[in-house]
């Protein structure tokens, strides 16, 4: 078997057998394939897709590259959730908790951020002490002492998934629905999970731009999780503007502690309700959405869902204090307002440029190895479809340099498009499984 | 401009700018563009194609990314002779002197062989003494003494035709009719010439296997040469067996001098004829073809041909002796005969499979650096169409090691598909003008 036959195959439109696409992962990996033959496989992967039966063969084996986690030991339904990118979104937070409340083991494994997403492993490291980096022994631990642990990935999951994403990053090859796909799906087999609740976000803060598009990953999602035999759902869900109102690491987290305090908005509970219900029912402990959703807010009421936070936090050495005193969270220096100069409604909120001004406030990395400032980010005070009258505060900005507030100031008040009709927008746009 | 954007375009299907190509070409050159992002965009060129006005930017642009020999000091219009590639084509160093035996200027600079094509400059160089590595200087004077010299190409022409070439060789783009036609008429641009007749190989042998493919090439060449002010007429020849009888450097010289002295095999002698025919009339010098190959025919019989032959080989330094007596030629240490083991008409002998065998016994090069042996290779004695009797000779190696002309003769063997038909095989397959 050489590379360059593989490359001729897939350039003629023709599909790759499992052992050819074995061969390419395992040899890029080990570094025997050049970084210019990857490239043009890939290019010709994106311009001539590929069937399911390839994609779940490329996911198996990307899974297969590096370590994956045995998640046997905590039970024989694990239930993972993931999102498939957004601004402002804090759901894992909220759900892992919650989930947790209703004996449900959950065992999850969150990134960092990188560009204009932030990542859970950060957002969750604003409360002082919470280490997110344990061993793999001491997490599973942690899951059977408490039924929940929530960490960043220190395992070496899906390398090979690793190099060929940075990889489609320099050669305009991202927008790939296989390619996505298979990068999520391995990532998931790998962190042990067998049923999977997707987030598929759509619109302009989502790699995902229209609902087409959206519905055919999740299609592809689906069908490589029935051939790997891994029950999957996609939940299709609305990126047209920010997650609930918080953007920023500490105050995404003051944000979760609001919710699971039941101040929920609107947007971010239909989310939260609609995977968790999901999941629930993924785990074998509910058959009924509806039902399963009375019940995750019944768990929100009774405070079983926040005092199951407060255990993880504790456990995983934070300052609970913090989770019962959000005033303790350190402000950022400066405060800035973003304030409407005309009246209407809230027609359109880029969620990826307001991750983008996030990022430059210094909330996110734009390379790998960037500190972040946990403190600093926005809070949206009007959201699409809201009235706004001039002279109202459409934002917050938090800051610890005056010239980037400023920046952002000027920055938001041009992503505000303000007019005269109402806009209703659908949080949950579909469901596929 | 930045070519991640160039990259997502003709991923796309669109029509890339004269300055994207521009920007490609040049900064790839210039090691600022990394080899893979070159091979994603060479990939997506090759599966959603360019225009004639894109593919007539990408070969201006490449030829003018290295030195552009001028020979504006030698006339008007100066007709330059390509061939696309075959196995056995000796028809530069007929046709150069023979052209020249009218008085029209050649300048001619050839390439070594690499794989199973051979060289036209390694083959001159069995004639000891010849020098094919002059200054361009040197070579503009000679021409301008004589009307003739034929040289290897020392100049740096169109780089980054040659490193984009390299490329395509490992990522399985080298059978891209852009690619192709974008590459040729990069490199006879730069080497001066206005007027270009190009033979176009098709078969087992060429590059482009069916005639569809030679068509559409000599069509995109033809329509680069209008869109670059360069006259162009293909002539597309048969190459499905080699060209004459003779594969291997001095073989193949001996050949030619055979030619000269009016010694001519059939297929070899309709092509020297018809790209000669061409090249006179775009020469100006003759508008009738069938009346320039009589013209031809004559400066051969009368020895007009040889003796510009004999007249370059001594302006280079070559050793004449070996032109008036061929047994000069050193021989090869091992002689074995290929005996035909049925009866029937020859049906095919796969060219390139030839070219192979040949490369191994030593004639070419497997990379740019080996050292070629100039005294070996092979005679055919049974072209197809040829009746044989079991027991006749079929072809006959020329070898300097026993083992290697021992897989020689097996493997020629089996190349040789006798069968109860006679196949006619056509020289001349079209002229595309």
């Amino acid at each position: 078997m050489n590379i360059i036959d593989i490359i001729a195959k897939k350039r003629d439109g023709r599909e790759l057998e499992k052992k050819e696409i074995n061969y390419f992962i395992k040899e890029y990996t080990e570094n025997r394939i050049e970084d210019y033959q990857a490239a043009a496989l890939i290019m010709a992967i994106y311009i001539n897709g590929m069937t399911y039966r390839e994609i779940k063969d490329l996911t198996i084996v990307m899974a297969e590259s590096g370590d994956i986690l045995n998640l046997s030991e905590i039970g024989e339904n694990v239930v993972d959730k993931h999102s498939t990118g957004g601004v402002g979104d804090k759901v894992t937070i909220i759900l892992a908790p919650l989930i947790a409340s209703f004996g449900i083991p959950v065992a999850k494994m969150s990134g960092r951020g990188l560009g204009f997403t932030g990542g859970t492993a950060d957002k969750i490291e604003s409360i002082p002490g919470y280490n997110t980096e344990i061993s793999e022994k001491e997490f599973i631990k942690n899951v059977k002492n408490i039924g929940i642990s929530l960490i960043t990935q220190s395992l070496n999951l899906a390398p090979a998934d690793k190099k060929i994403y940075a990889l489609r990053d320099t050669i305009a090859c991202t927008e790939s629905i296989p390619l996505i796909a298979s990068s999520i799906m391995s990532k998931k087999i790998a962190s042990g999970a067998n049923k999977i609740v997707l987030d598929v976000t759509c619109g302009s803060g989502a790699f995902m731009k229209n609902l087409r598009d959206a519905k055919e990953l999740s299609k592809t999602m689906i069908e490589i999780g029935k051939l790997a035999n891994r029950e999957t759902i996609c939940v299709i869900t609305n990126m047209n503007q920010p997650l609930g109102y918080a953007v920023g690491n500490s105050l995404e987290i003051i944000e979760a502690i609001n919710f699971l305090n039941g101040n929920m908005p609107k947007d971010l509970k239909d989310v939260v309700l609609e995977l968790g219900a999901y999941m629930i029912k993924l785990a074998g402990k509910g058959e009924d959405i509806n039902e399963n959703k009375k019940r995750l807010l019944d768990n929100i009421n009774n405070k079983k869902a926040l005092n199951k936070f407060i255990e993880l936090v504790q456990n995983q050495g934070g300052d609970i204090d913090y989770i019962k005193d959000i005033s303790k969270f350190k402000k950022s220096e400066f405060i800035q307002e973003v304030i409407a100069n005309n009246d209407g409604y809230v027609q359109n909120i880029n969620a990826e440029e307001i991750g983008k001004i996030s990022c430059e406030l210094g909330a996110g990395r734009k390379t790998k190895n960037d500190k972040i400032d946990l403190n600093v980010g926005l809070i949206l005070n009007k959201k699409i479809g809201d009235y706004v009258n001039k002279g109202e505060i459409l934002a917050t900005i938090y800051a610890n340099n005056l010239k980037k507030a400023k920046d952002a100031e000027k920055r938001i008040l041009n992503l505000y498009l303000i007019g005269k009709e109402k806009i209703e927008e659908k949080t949950i746009i579909d469901v596929v499984s």
